[in-house]
């Protein structure tokens, strides 16, 4: 596969070979890492974040995955200090900051701003989120994690919880689960159930699917809890979304009949829907998810750059 | 020539011979570092980029020519989160800041500033930008843009576009030509014409001038046409401005009488002064010419910090 | 000694040896820096600067220290645009960015707050302030300073100068140097004395003190004058606050009777306590004292990271 060049704007770009090609490409960088220490694939090389939005997380990550491959970051970390207020244009900062860089990666308010930028550079583009519509890495990496956990994704039970209608994460993450055998399960209120479309096109592919409102009736049967936010701005009335955020807390007393190799995931940050007394657990894997950003950052920015020659 | 230890404050304080060196080395490195991928001749090195003024566009230059040097850099964005809060003077937070690393570079929006950093610092200071002052290193990648291009200066007949009155770029490139034999168009509306005293000392150095406010045509005389901003605020009334700003449009039409070879410039960031269509001609030099602001910087850079023996 | 993945939170955690044993290895650092222009002991390693509240200057300070080890950063300069607006808990943030770098240097309002990451994560955290707390290595960077200039801190005579009463520079500096052989001159207004407990606790350890605030009458007594900033805000009205401000600026005039090699020192940022005309004299140390903090923090970055090894 040639992957030198190649923009990464929505998981729907990739074939499953695409994925678990990324996904064997950063296990072998994890164990590269870990054995050397310091790796310079990609010495010489410069990645500009440009983050017109603010993502610290996001934009952390992938700057500590360009360091770990032994490059430079340049950019910026809000659009507040740039060109955008004269009057540019995006294509025209894009043009301009591909003369500095050789991988740009871009988060962006406005739906489609990375495909954009994708079509006006020559230098590969990473999208870091655009709006509410797609943030590849992140579906990577939730894959990324589980594979690391499990060994495998094919044959798992896997819960997506909270907010299934609006939640950008989980869809992404149910398509590319679609790809796997496995069966899901989408435990939410019923006022954020998951589109019919999505769900249609998931049985389609194959993807057995249980649509639920009941989180602690559930856990017996997960391998993998996926937990999101419940954000309050969805529901009319303050007392109903009190009462379904109550019932969707992931704590000890919830997961008392879960398997004991039930892992519990969530794309960060938390409020409240995951008590902290289940971090001390076996089924915290929130933090280790957190981590297999950089290899799977590394990964891609190694790939689109073309340097990983004997990987 | 021994440039270590030297600042970079206006291109005034250039010598033709000064001029010639920097774009020879600029040329230098850029070959090298696509002959080599990654240099390090700055490696162990701290940049510190003090921008008291955002400016993202020419601190990711800076940037990205530290870091293809191989080394790294440090500083600030903006001067909100500085010490100038706490009533610390200019020339305390350059010593400071001289403690940290081997060379600044500053913009400030304040005349004089970096001329008051360059004689407080014993590290070298290289000026990106102070106040309607000068931004010495625009004027040399401009240079290094029109030499790259024609592989010479001389004999060449430049025009220059749009608000020659006050605008900082136009004068000082138009000083620094008058060390090579050109021929200069001066196109701007009657309101916004070079000042006199320029004009007279450009023709004193033997520069041969032309003044118009008309564009069309003047292009067919022109090897390369430099373009700038004209801003509404110049102008008494909008029905004025929207006139002038029409007729000063660079679109394909304009330039159906061009030289097959003339070379378009601009400073960036444009904003409606050259049309999008222009880009996709062989006329389009400006992306190049944002280009051309790396190798040029590397070459400030490493000569400053005296770090190129041998290049 | 080990060092490796220790916390740096408050110099009360530090034994004298371990005083010593950082100063000791950054006097080597900065030897071994001197004559090899770069080094690496760093290498692959990444420093998370999280600067919750903004301080360019320490910021600047241990990113350069990092840099000059050979390491990587990534980090941000103000909360404005991190998770905690979302709503995440400090504990959270500081678990994720463990993730993405091998040590933590933060900055917080919040007292307290440096002592909480170190418990949650398992990387190293250094404290860079918390609140009015802690700045541990501000003093460890005022002992290597004092130790440079004198060859010793044993046998000193040294002058506080300021607000005693708040400054917490002055009670860690002051707790420091009760490990050694010192006599104490403690200058300030009646309204700004030291503690009474400081006081004792000093004594108790066999620290020699005077209470005075003759500032001019004290200075021939001095090797050292360490000045900090009186704060209008200390003082119920504005003719006390302008009268004790008079009779404490540092400048030659004051200088006239002191020993030829007195140093003064100072924090910084300085607003007027210490007048420009005293940084041409042999008697100012201050921005010695800034550099210092170079080394300093190279020592415990690469002490806790465990890469010194050899040194």
């Amino acid at each position: 596969m040639d992957w030198k060049g190649r923009d990464v704007i929505s998981v729907r770009d990739f074939s499953k070979e695409d994925i678990e090609f990324v996904l064997k490409v950063a296990e072998r960088l994890e164990t590269e890492l870990n054995e050397k220490g310091a790796l310079d694939y990609a010495r010489g090389k410069i990645l500009a974040t440009l983050f017109f939005e603010p993502s610290t997380r996001t934009r952390l990550s992938f700057e500590s995955a360009m360091h770990r491959l032994g490059g430079s970051v340049i950019g910026f970390s809000s659009a507040s200090s740039t060109s955008v207020k004269k009057g540019e244009s995006l294509a025209d900062t894009i043009k301009t900051v591909e003369q500095y860089s050789d991988v740009i990666v871009i988060r962006h308010s406005m739906e489609g701003a990375a495909r954009l930028a994708a079509e006006v550079a020559d230098i590969p583009v990473i999208n870091a989120g655009d709006g509410s519509n797609q943030h590849p890495t992140q579906t990577l990496l939730d894959l990324y994690t589980i594979k690391r956990a499990f060994g495998r994704i094919d044959g798992l039970t896997i819960g997506l919880l909270g907010d299934l209608k609006y939640g950008r994460t989980v869809h992404s993450l149910a398509e590319a689960l679609a790809f796997y055998d496995v069966e899901l399960y989408l435990i939410s209120p019923e006022l954020l159930r998951m589109p019919k479309h999505i769900i249609e096109e998931l049985q389609e592919k194959g993807v057995r699917i249980h649509e639920t409102t009941d989180l602690e009736g559930t856990i017996p049967e997960l391998d993998v809890l996926y937990v999101t936010r419940i954000q309050r701005e969805r529901f009319p009335d303050e007392q109903e979304y009190l009462k379904v955020k109550g019932s969707y807390q992931v704590n000890c007393s919830v997961l008392k009949n879960a398997k004991e190799t039930l892992k519990v995931m969530h794309p960060l940050p938390r409020v409240d829907e995951i008590h902290p007394e289940v971090d001390r657990t076996e089924h915290a894997l929130y933090f280790r998810q957190v981590f297999s950003g950089v290899p799977v950052r590394m990964a891609l920015l190694g790939l689109t750059l073309g340097v990983l020659e004997g990987v």
